[in-house]
C-alpha cells in the first residue's frame, strides 16, 4: 500500500443545522454525533498509527482558528488556507500543488459521518491501491434509500476484486430514478471521497481544466509559509475558476474508477439526517446535549438543547434545535426549509 | 338595582399554564389576553363608575403581593388573607363575615376571560336583583362545544325575564352526555360566577355545611386588620372543613336560580382554551410577546415566547411556550398533560 496523505476539505456555511451550526461554527467543528466533531473524526479515522501520513487540512481563513484548535498541537498536520473559496478542484490543486508527484491523497469532506470505520479504513487502502496504478478513484457509497439529494456514480466493468471503472456520473435524479437506481443496484452514491495520485491528479486538471491547474500552481508558487499554515497567493488564487473536481475533473477523465462501500455512511445534510445518525430509542426519539429534556407520548422526535429543559407532548416527526437566543422546531418534512429561516440567512 | 360587592377569588396553582404560569405566579396575575392581567380585568368589570361597592379580594398569603400590586394604591378594596386554602364555600364565607347582611356579593373567579363586558354586567345586574330577592344565582353560561371540563347547569322553571330555577347541577359529563346537553338547549355551563345576598348565603350555609359557618365566623371573629388586609384566626380557619360552594351549597339550597349569559367566556383552563381567546390570523396561528418568531408552512399554532427568537416550520396544532430556562411544545391534543410534567409538578 502507498502511503496515503490525507487531504480534509474543511467549510461549511452553517445555515442546513441552523441554529446549532452557524456561518461562525459550522458543521464540521461540532460534536454532532457521539463526542468528537465531525472534522477531529475526519482526522481520527485517518491516524498515523494505521500507516496514514499527516494530514493537509485544506480551509478559509474564517475557519482557521477553529482547525488548529482541533487539529492539536502534536499533530503534525498543515493547515493551507484558502484566501477565498474556490469551490473543491482548486482546493484538491493546492494540496497537490504541496505533495511529491508520487504521493496519494485520500480527499475527505470534513463534515460528514461514517459509522462503520473499518469499512473506510478497507476502502481506503483499495482506492489508494488503484490511484497508484494511476486511476482516479471515487468512493461508491452504498445507495440504502432513494435519495435526491446526492449525485449517482453507476458502475462500469471491473477493474479488480472490490474495483471498477466508473461508467457514469450521473446528477442528482428525481425520486423516480433515484428508486430506479436503488432497484438495479449498480448504482452508488457521490459522497466526494477520491483517491488522486498527485501526478495524475495535476494531468487530468491540466488537461481539462488548464486555467485552475495555472493559477493554482502559480497561486502556491508566490505563497507563503507561516509554521504550519501555508497561504497561496491571495490575488492569483481570487482569478481561479470556481469548480467541483466533479465536473472539472471526474467527469472527464478516462481514467475514473471506482470502490463500492458499505460504512454507514450519512452526510448530515439537515437536522433529519443527523436524527438517523444518532442513537434513538424504542420510540424512535433521541436527546442531544445535556439539557433535562421529558418527552410524553413522543415518536421520532429529536431534541438538541444547549440548556434550557425542554418539555413535549405528543409530538410526531419532529426536531427540536435550542441554541443560545434561538429556537428552532421543524417537522422532518420541513428539514430543507431550515436553511431558508430568516434566523439561517441573516447571520 | 341593590349595591354590589365584587368578591373576587384569587388563586391557582400554576400548572395548567406551566411554564408560563408558576406557583409563585399564577394564571390570575398574568397578561394572558391583551396587556391586563386576568385580575386586573375581573376589576375592571366592576368598576366604581358602573356602581360596583370596592372589591373584596379573597386571596392565600403567599398571592398577596401581586394582589395589592395590581390592585393599585388608589383603589379601595379590602383583601381578605386567608391562613390556609378551604376551597370556595370558607372563601366566600369570610367575605360575607364581613359584610352587612343586606349586601349583595357577585362571586367572581380572577382567572378566566370574559370577552363580552357587556353582557356580563348586563347579567351582574340581573342576578343582582335576583339575590335581592333571596335567590342563590348561577350565572350560566351559554355552552358553546360539548366540554367534558365543566359542570352544567339545567335550567328550571322561569322565574322573571331571563332568570330560571336551576333545575339540576350535573357533573362533569362525558362526551355523550355533552353531546346531548349542548343539542337539548337547556344546559349551561357552570362558571364559578355568583350572586348571593350576604344573608341568604349565611343561611343556607349554616343549614347544609354548619361546621363551615360557624368555624368561618369564628375565624373572622379572633381575626385581625392590617391596613386593608384582613386576617382570619389562623387556627381556627384551618379546622374549617373544605368544601366547594357548589357541593356545600348551591346543590343543596331550594333557592338556587340562574341567569343564563352569552358572554364570550373562557376559563383559560388550559393551552388551547388561551389559544382560542387570541386573535389569529388566517392560518389560525398566533404569537404572544415580543420575541422574534417566524413562522413557514403553520397552521393553528401559538408561540409564546419570553425572549429567545422561535423558528418553526410545518406544524400544526401545536403551542410553544418559552419561559426563562423553560420550553413547553406540545400539540393541541395533548394540553390536559401540561400540568402533570414533570416540570409543572416539581415546581
Amino acid at each position: 500500500m502507498p502511503t496515503i496523505v490525507p487531504v480534509i476539505l474543511c467549510g461549511g456555511s452553517g445555515t442546513r443545522l441552523w441554529p446549532r451550526s452557524r456561518v461562525a461554527k459550522p458543521k464540521p467543528f461540532l460534536p454532532l454525533v457521539g463526542d468528537n466533531t465531525l472534522f477531529e473524526a475526519a482526522l481520527a479515522r485517518c491516524p498515523a498509527s494505521g500507516g496514514f501520513a499527516a494530514p493537509f487540512v485544506v480551509t478559509g481563513r474564517q475557519h482557521v482558528d477553529h482547525v488548529e484548535a482541533q487539529l492539536g498541537e502534536a499533530s503534525e498536520g498543515q493547515v493551507i488556507v484558502e484566501p477565498s473559496a474556490r469551490n473543491t478542484a482548486a482546493a484538491i490543486a493546492l494540496a497537490a500543488n504541496r505533495l511529491p508527484e508520487d504521493a496519494v491523497m485520500l480527499v475527505c469532506p470534513s463534515d460528514h459521518h461514517i459509522g462503520n470505520a473499518e469499512a473506510f479504513t478497507e476502502a481506503a487502502c483499495a482506492a489508494a491501491d488503484l490511484a497508484a496504478e494511476g486511476w482516479l478513484v471515487s468512493f461508491g457509497i452504498e445507495a440504502t434509500a432513494p435519495e435526491t439529494g446526492f449525485g449517482y456514480l453507476k458502475r462500469g466493468d471491473a477493474i479488480s476484486q472490490g474495483a471498477y471503472r466508473t461508467a457514469q456520473f450521473v446528477e442528482k435524479p428525481d425520486l423516480e430514478r433515484a428508486k430506479a437506481f436503488l432497484a438495479e443496484g449498480i448504482y452508488a452514491w457521490n459522497g466526494g471521497i477520491f483517491a488522486f495520485r498527485v501526478k495524475e491528479f495535476l494531468e487530468e486538471l491540466a488537461t481539462h481544466r488548464p486555467q485552475i491547474a495555472a493559477g493554482v500552481a502559480a497561486a502556491v508558487a508566490k505563497g507563503t509559509e507561516d509554521g504550519r499554515r501555508f497561504h497561496p497567493d491571495a490575488d492569483i488564487f481570487a482569478a481561479v475558476p470556481s469548480d467541483s473536481v466533479d465536473y472539472a475533473v471526474m467527469e472527464n477523465t478516462a481514467r475514473a474508477a471506482m470502490v463500492p462501500v458499505d460504512m454507514s455512511w450519512s452526510d448530515i445534510g439537515n437536522w433529519h439526517a443527523l436524527h438517523e445518525a444518532l442513537d434513538r430509542d424504542a420510540d424512535g426519539n433521541s436527546i442531544r446535549g445535556s439539557a433535562s429534556v421529558d418527552m410524553v407520548d413522543c415518536r421520532n422526535v429529536l431534541v438538541d438543547s444547549d440548556g434550557p429543559r425542554v418539555s413535549v407532548i405528543g409530538l410526531e416527526d419532529v426536531i427540536v434545535v435550542v441554541d443560545g437566543d434561538d429556537i428552532m422546531i421543524t417537522t422532518i418534512a420541513g428539514v430543507q426549509k431550515v436553511g431558508k429561516l430568516s434566523g439561517a440567512v441573516n447571520q
